[in-house]
């Protein structure tokens, strides 16, 4: 659908009558009735179609496929789909507003996935009163897809599903709000940190916020070797033996973090940290807090869609290097360059797992694409107008891939090589498929169009 | 994806190469790697498209269907999009192979949905231990879905979970084994009737099979004010009192047929039958059976791939009007006529159920649609040479809105004369839409012609 409405930075339309953003997204989301459709991969023109693709030709692919259940990558559409599974229990930043509510969130995502990934992701708003009942969906759709993203549910729940998943479930399964944001973040730190001339591995790390974003940038950071990460949680600083609001999770990262042992609030931790990354809410950050950093302070301020403090407040305080989740501003820290590609390499591998080896090699390589020319204190993360998303996606998919491989969890050895030029090359045929789209347009549009 | 490969009826392909059914099956599904796929129903440009239909456009739409959960049914696919879902445990004729192994058929029938009715089907083959796992598995995913098609769930599994599903669940639920196969019957046995001038009311009417399908038929020939039923499984006649491998389901068909207790095989039953109906296995049926029956013999042999008796086989015994399920000989009866049709009707309504007197209207809208000038004995059912498939589905599809709101469970109220209208507008779009995957073909079909 080609939406004749355009937003403009001050909310109105060019055709000077006032829409907000509000007005268009209802309209726009009125007019297309869903992001996502479904669509044949072949066509049927014919009874021998028929015989071939359904009965009674589709049984021999079924008995061959009953012979062996890894041939089911072969002859369906398993090895490309995925399912986006949500509770509705955190939709952005709208909290617990249940499934139907979350459904238009994750079919977006859903089209994000195709558009940037050509990763066929099912958008599965689910109505699910325990963590076990999330677990018993994820486990009965397995058969069916090549891998899991969790999506927008509340922490800790979001821990247990995804730690027996991982363990109970043999195709990948990734949680965006974790995994996805920590293959950014340790991106954007390793630019970070090249341009401020300090080191992962020695450098003090403040993380404010220990939900599901918190907790997954601490675990990459320290599986990337970092040694010196202080975790800030609503409480203050997570240290071993707090009693106060602590989770199994928070337990198991008060064992590799903090190993001083500091306790007090985010400002005692800050103290002389080279980096701060808020998960956490609006406004949890102040100048004064980072006036306390070492020289050249590196803050990410992630909260959206209000960071932890703006852009420019933190440069006023003294920041060097900025980054937020907002797309006004330099250095967005934007999901979007995660998981299309970490999914499109787990895929074309045919990964078991998505493990932190992957997501490692992930952030690694999506700092390698910052154009070495650019790299600076206002362009550490790729972004969509100064390098080729379809290369980015191209290069980081061949590295989770090549890292599937090496650590034993890929179903298939392939080419890192192959799977870069495959990513081009279905990516280029989904930007074909986009102008049959954008000229065929909704129903609604057209039977509006043809009144 | 356009195949280069033919079938001839000698199972050669026109180059000359011999290829069986089954070479060109397994080699057209690994060429097109799935049968369905999903893409965007809107493109994404620029960041403005992204905060229109993603974050943070997308919150408000969220907020809105949050404060009421009817508006998922116009602010997102969901009022399109259905579940396919089968637990593998009887897949075509195969029996119980898994739910890897369902895959293909369900992928198929998800093709069969969107080409024949523009439906979005998930096809989802699901890992369930039991009869309650499907259920929950169903009840998880309604907020995402407006209809669910149980698919190839072996009986008596198939009646717990439709009865279940169809008490706690708001959206429509339809077993195709059970409901498309009982429209078609019925709406070829109401002009079968026609032809021989008996009427269904009075006409001693046999089912041999009281599985999924056989219990179907019954029923609603039962609704439809059939009177003079007698059904017969492996044991014999079914009777009020039999003890012999009955079933709850089959108890209750034992109340309302065979009024006359008669007991014995199925040559006792068929004695003086004006129709006899097959949805059991091949061969089932002699030409002995047939002779015993009543003048000008109805016969539907249903099993596939064998009937329980040959289109040939049952002529030459006397039968006057022979249907089968297969597509070389006259009649055939395709559930392919019903699926699409139904649920196109069921979704435009946003039914909350499909109740009998819809599949009722179902089965007699589509009598209706055989051409009057070919009614014969030849042709008592629409086929896709002498029928407009499209103009069938229409009318059929506007006949079951009809009658969900005739019936009180329609969520709109919607004008029969715009489902129609509405329907070829959404099949000529994907007949188009058609074009371009025929064009741009599978990915790995693309990177064989690139080579």
């Amino acid at each position: 659908m080609k939406l004749k409405m355009k937003i403009k930075k001050n909310g109105k339309n060019p055709n000077g009558v006032g829409r907000s953003l509000e007005e268009v997204s209802i309209r726009a989301h009125e007019l297309s009735r869903g992001k996502v459709e479904q669509i044949g991969r072949v066509t049927i023109k014919n009874m021998k179609d028929l015989a071939v693709f359904y009965a009674p030709g589709v049984a021999y692919v079924s008995s061959a496929i009953r012979a062996n259940k890894r041939l089911s990558y072969k002859y369906t559409g398993r090895g490309n789909r995925i399912a986006i599974i949500s509770d509705g229990s955190r939709i952005l930043g709208l909290g617990d507003i249940g499934p139907e509510a979350g459904l238009p969130v994750i079919e977006g995502k859903a089209l994000l996935f195709k558009r940037f990934g050509n990763v066929d992701a099912l958008p599965l708003a689910i109505e699910a009163a325990s963590t076990e009942q999330i677990i018993e969906f994820a486990k009965a759709i397995e058969p069916s897809v090549g891998g899991i993203n969790l999506e927008d549910i509340s922490s800790s729940k979001c821990f247990d599903v995804f730690d027996r998943l991982q363990k109970e479930l043999n195709i990948p399964v990734f949680h965006d709000d974790r995994h996805g944001t920590a293959v950014v973040v340790y991106s954007a730190l390793i630019n970070a940190m090249k341009v401020v001339g300090k080191d992962i591995k020695t450098a003090k790390i403040v993380i404010n916020g220990a939900g599901a974003a918190g907790t997954g940038i601490a675990q990459l950071l320290l599986a990337a070797g970092a040694t010196n990460i202080i975790m800030c949680d609503g409480r203050g600083i997570i240290y071993k033996g707090r009693n106060d609001n602590m989770t199994p999770t928070k337990e198991l990262l008060a064992e590799y973090t903090n190993k001083a042992q500091i306790k007090g609030q985010l400002a005692d931790a800050a103290k002389d940290a080279a980096v701060l990354i808020g998960a956490s809410t609006a406004g949890a950050f102040n100048e004064n807090v980072i006036k306390l950093m070492a020289q050249n302070p590196v803050v990410f301020a992630l909260a959206i869609p209000e960071p932890e403090i703006s852009y420019e407040k933190a440069k006023a305080a003294g920041a060097v290097i900025v980054a937020t989740g907002n797309s006004g501003v330099p250095n967005q820290v934007n999901n979007l360059l995660a998981f299309p590609a970490v999914f499109r390499g787990a895929l074309d591998a045919q990964a078991r797992k998505i493990n932190t080896a992957m997501l490692q090699a992930a952030g690694e390589e999506l700092a390698r694409n910052v154009k070495k020319q650019l790299l600076s204190i206002d362009h550490i993360i790729p972004n969509f107008i100064n390098e080729d998303i379809t290369e980015v996606t191209a290069n980081v998919a061949a590295a989770v891939a090549k890292s599937a491989i090496d650590t034993g969890v890929a179903g298939i050895k392939v080419d890192p090589a192959a799977v870069r030029k495959n990513v081009r090359l279905i990516l280029k045929r989904y930007s074909k498929m986009e102008k049959t789209i954008a000229k065929l347009g909704s129903e609604r549009e057209i039977s509006r169009l043809l009144k």
